[in-house]
């Protein structure tokens, strides 16, 4: 049977689990928000002992904290940082009170680990007080948004790394399918041929603005509040302390933080967080397109377009026998659909900040950490069993082509758009190949038509056959 | 040159053209919102004639206002209903205000068109004031959500109405293509055989549903808040009068509309609109997924799936001669856009109303009119242009049918989920007919095979050859 | 150290942990969709079950399924309905693949446990197979989106409980203050008086409204497509098994699901669930709204409106001693946010489906299931720890009245709107009531005064003093 | 009456208003896309009449256009830039195919009217052709996007410039309150002291981070895809003319515009649209909460905060005498709404590209050219009518900071959090000042408290009385 240990506040007592390092704080904040049932972000956890650790270095050499004191507050902060502690964090992701709950739970957790350093017990509050020693100086105004800034910037390295790895893998292919002549479509419909690499170089092309797009996103994220407290004036927090608890913080996670120019700006302005959540919604609209091009390409295998093979990754149904689906396009379609939609959740929420603070930051940060990592989970996967693994139908391609009327439009400028239209419209009409009726016709000579209609030169910038075009001028 | 005449007002004076009908209000009302450039819809134009003339009936027969100014007002009214003022209504779609500037330059327009019925000079609201007599027992919080329902109403029986030739046209093509057997496809996989027709029976179906929800989403609007004035308490408004003004502008508009049950809630909520707009948004998503659909069947002529065709609208290519596209259908995806990100808007405008009103209304309004007029346009033309002269291309649906592994599905029940999956892969990996790698390894007889690889069976509810199944046992 | 075996399939083997109840399909899926961390939702498992029984039940009473592996299958459904296997559904949430893989991890954990029953060694598919014998006339296609409508029909009970719970809460509070005047507000300035039991009225009727279209949302759930198997035409699902599983359905659910009308439209349409999305949002929309009004009533104690008070839930400020913040309110709105965000993915997933299926259910139904529990959780909450507890600020609410130039509205009627406006002015400028203002001006006597200027007066319809003025007249 | 000339194309003949520059394509599309009854964007029908003069001036140094056609060509293009021909661009602004019908519309009507500048008919398509010489060597795939994005770039200066007025507003406002001392408040419930100065400088800094991101999110639209034609493989567009046409197109326009580095990328994707999009959406959600703040903080002026004075623009209501409402306030709140919801449909259209081509681009600029003008409309108005006529209540901003509790914070690092608890909850019990009750419990001195609580000094860093706290220590 659990035991408990009391604890009050200035709104009265409740139980504690007894060896729990959470506290009262805590408990009300599991009483009035049972809402999602997720626990915080690992990454948010981690920049809390960040924050807080930082903080006790800064506070006690600026003064104002016992050095025994700040000692075990470091110990304990390093436990958290290494994840020591996460199973104490049991406050919900979507929350009341700007994030109070989030910042109280990790004020509780280090001091009570810290009064255990220190040989007290826990729940002693007058070894360590999880207010006046661990939040010294701070206000979860400012403690909760730089520990953010902190998830953010670590969670975005991993996806940056991942984005990378898609955009090598679509370069790859782009060279392997460089000779792949096939069809382009536009509105569905049969346009004029391209190589199968052009459309995989172009996929790269547009990863790598996303990779541009997201880096750019995070500029905003270097400066934090740090020693804003309340409203960001900075109201009990000393002009040398919050120098150097950025200073610090810059230090311990080796990211490039620095002090927000303007703490009153910072405190209550969200607007870095929308920054990046677009740039993930751009990212994720654009991977979506890719998912759907593959899907289309590689429809069939009998009755679609099957101009492309996906590495099988499991049997696709559970009664069609020898089924195979493109499951891992469909999960960075479903990934997108989550972070546009997580975007949508993460502006109303920026849009609803009031005067010094916007306390819709947790619903905030929780869809903003999350489509973080499923991008990065989805992207993961889909570069290393999808897209490295896709093989392309050269013949069937080929075939396309070589049945397509759109090789028309390079007859366009040897005998004008309206002559084209009228061949274009036998050949739909009759079935028949477009050469053969514009030898019928007469308006093009056999070497001429085998100048012009080279596929592979269609899918070269030029007219193919200028010289013919100049000479008959 | 215009001429001006002066007007003035609790904060001024503003020169007027002199032969407007609006007046110093509207004149604020332009210089202030100068924003989107596009006046008032005309169902909401015309909703205000009937809302004035029903107020000034009601006030008459009250005994609150002079039957002589009165009549006066019911004729300026008549005439704004019959659309002969509207190019007077000049403030913006998007204004601050709540709908005040709507509200006054529907008063400003009526009041100087009735002082014109009574003899006097436009500007002289001693004849016939804007606020006093025109807007007597009432409020811009009364008076503009009143309209608006009106012109919601008014709308969506145009767009009800295009939707039933939409289902119908839907129906007709399902009976049409009852015996064009094809593939069906899911993941865009070979999937198993299904009827053309049943696809568009389908279509038919959804599209009922949307109807049925379209009419349910209008219920809440037949409840008019008009009397409510500025908060919902009905301060200034008679209880006779305010029975009289919803019963008299039921009569006038042939709308079952009935007084809201609590002013209060019907003043400050806009509920009614979002259940609108949501209906709007289910219909346009699945417009949107038919359209799809409709792209893809029609996708080639040569290198895609090419089992119907579209009537051809215009040349699809300035470049391609010959090229035919999909237009109608892609204009019904760009109106499902329009419509789900209108939606958005309305829901954010919905959101931000406090306390005793929604000073959020214009653009809510702008928005959900728009919805509903691009809806019922473009409704109109995709049945008229694209729907109706849909043709089936019946051979090409049967080759791939016939050339598909998805039909072993049918051989399952009798031979296993394992084993068919076995026979499935080999028919993948050689090419060669389900029905060959069948007899070959023995599992079915020839006569078996007739019996459960029937397409036209397939697509009906049942195990092909079930008594060969059960004889078997 | 883990033990494994070994499971194949078409595509090859996999190693399984020896104990565990789910095979090879789940372990592929676990490889392939590392995205959320988030297992399926606990209700979704339970509708599994269920849906599993009852197919387990149909096809025995059709004959093609073996009564004794029926009947271990049955126990084995009957333990996943009472949560006993909770812990072997692996799978994410969210996932490609249209929930095969959910579907794979019920056949799954099923088949094993009816192996074991039935004697076997888990892994022994030769006994009880995940395809042949659990999914036996079912795909993914069917089971799956039946599995749904269980599972949102099951947890809309209990927001719909909790909504009555909210209405009736405000309905207390309307009575509780029904002579509590004070200031309405529009555009938050300062308009006409209201009772404070008229704000919590309009709540309480615009959360039954919310009850209604909740209510009407889940109206098309009831119809569920078991027996369309593949694409909706009933591919290997004979007649008899459609009708009994269905009903068998119903029975075990106590749910009165009926079969599809439409097999081929009920598998590919998903308007059933965005109907219910969007009943959700619009339900979040207004709580939002509700939400915004009490904190700006709250607003204070000192410098703001102060009208109410909340009950204090948690010290508001790890700095700020003795704050106490709105928190259950502020949830509510955070809450609101997500549902709305989730409302927009779902409305993506759903505008995604291709022909006969929708393969982005999993992301939809993830987000479907987390805005019906979070909903019901956060409105639990926020009518027991907030709504039940609210105070009214008596005193100061009818100073602000008293205080006011809004009450001059009443007198309009009696002076005419342009008069009144200078007589506003005046008062605005000066600072002196709007009664002093009137009495010198000699507009109206001391006695009509007493009469017209009657705050609760103001709060119901009828002109102020309506018989003086048409003694007046 | 009406006198009509008859055209053909592919699909037959159409009658064309007889004095009408435009023909069939454009007729066409007049018939098929009846939707929002919106022409074109003046500055998209500008931005193509650069597109084709430059077409025509590259062609014709190339050598593949006739100089003489060239130059009615670029005439005739002038007159499109000026304006003159505006009135006959009358497709409607969404529609089907692309934007081919915007670029037929173009090329029609700068075809007839060239046809008239060298003495023909309109109509006599021999003499200059829409298709074979005015849009010689584009594709709409090219020609369209082209114009996009010199609509865009040329409507984002004005937007760059009401911004930095804005900004400069806003900060002219901060210097103007710097003295100005209000009650800060979060979760609007009393914090601790701010100057007014220090609101506007933080609404100065974040609209300047805007101005930042919208400068960023141009920047990928400086490359162009002139050249691409129809999929970006540059099919019929000489090497040399590709380089000149952009070049051209860059001098005409003033822009710096550069050819696409993958002109298959570039066409095809859609990022740099939905990119700028973003920077709009975020602009409006930082405008749309600080409206909210200034509706607060003028809120009133008897029952609300009335911290400070708007100018009044209108009068407020239309029963409500002297009411005056923020309605410049109120209409950025609704512009913001109506460019988030222009986002949600211009990430659908980005979302629905396919292959090799986006055919949605129509809606998607549609809506993008909307954000830009009515942001730009509104934070003009906005600006001048609301912003700089500003005025503080600084009397009242004072009482209210010595009427607060919050003040408090400041006692909090001499005499811990806790104890600082106790005092404030005795002074929100009572009423009675925190000074007084400091002094009854002896825990600082009058003197003491003299140095900690003036509020002034409250609004900068450091912990007030700094020093007594480190004697102390």
């Amino acid at each position: 049977m659990t035991e408990y240990r009391i604890e009050k506040d200035l709104l009265g007592t409740k139980e504690v689990p007894k060896d729990a390092y959470y506290g009262i704080q805590t408990m009300r904040a599991v009483e009035n928000f049972p809402i999602t049932g997720y626990p915080p972000h690992k990454e948010l956890i981690r920049a809390f002992g960040y924050v807080k650790k930082a903080a006790a270095i800064a506070n006690r050499k600026v003064g104002t904290l016992n050095p025994r004191i700040a000692e075990a507050i470091i110990q304990a902060a390093d436990e958290v940082i290494e994840g020591k502690l996460h199973e104490y964090f049991i406050v919900d992701s979507i929350q009341g009170g700007a994030g109070t709950s989030f910042n109280m739970n990790a004020n509780e957790v280090i001091a009570n680990r810290a009064i255990e350093i220190l040989g007290g017990e826990k729940g002693d509050y007058s070894i360590v007080s999880p207010n006046t020693h661990v939040n010294m100086a701070q206000s979860t105004n400012d403690a909760f948004p730089t520990a953010i800034h902190i998830a953010i910037l670590n969670l975005s390295k991993g996806l940056l790394t991942v984005l990378e790895q898609l955009k090598e893998a679509f370069e790859k292919k782009s060279q392997e399918f460089d000779n792949v002549i096939k069809m382009g479509r536009t509105h569905l419909q049969d346009a004029v041929p391209i190589r199968l690499g052009q459309e995989f170089g172009a996929y790269a092309r547009v990863i790598g603005r996303d990779i541009t797009r997201v880096g750019q996103s995070i500029q905003h994220l270097d400066e934090v509040n740090m020693g804003a407290t309340a409203v960001g004036t900075g109201l009990n927090a000393m002009p040398e302390y919050i120098q150097l608890v950025v200073q610090t913080l810059a230090e311990l996670t080796g990211l490039p933080l620095k002090n927000a120019t303007n703490l009153v700006d910072a405190t209550q302005n969200t607007d870095a967080y929308t920054e990046v959540s677009s740039a993930l919604k751009i990212l994720a609209i654009n991977l979506s397109k890719i998912a759907n091009d593959i899907r289309l390409m590689a429809s069939g295998p009998r009755t679609g377009f099957n101009e492309i093979n996906l590495p099988p990754r499991q049997p696709g149904s559970s009664i069609m026998p020898g089924k195979v689906n493109p499951v891992m396009a469909e999960v960075i379609n479903q990934i997108a659909f989550q972070v546009i939609g997580n975007d949508h959740t993460i502006s109303l929420a920026s849009e609803a900040g009031q005067l010094e603070l916007n306390v819709m930051e947790p619903v905030l940060v929780f869809n903003l950490l999350q489509s973080l990592s499923i991008l990065q989970n989805g992207i993961q996967v889909f570069t290393k069993y999808l897209v490295e693994g896709i093989t392309a139908n050269t013949e069937r391609c080929k075939q396309l082509v070589e049945n397509s009327v759109g090789i028309i439009t390079a007859i366009n400028p040897h005998v004008g758009y309206e002559t084209a239209s009228q061949i274009a419209k036998e050949a739909i009409t009759t079935g028949r190949p477009v050469r053969e009726i514009c030898l019928e016709r007469g308006v093009l000579t056999e070497k001429e038509l085998d100048t012009i209609l080279d596929p592979k030169e269609m899918t070269k910038p030029g007219i193919a056959g200028a010289r013919l075009l100049f000479n008959r001028k």
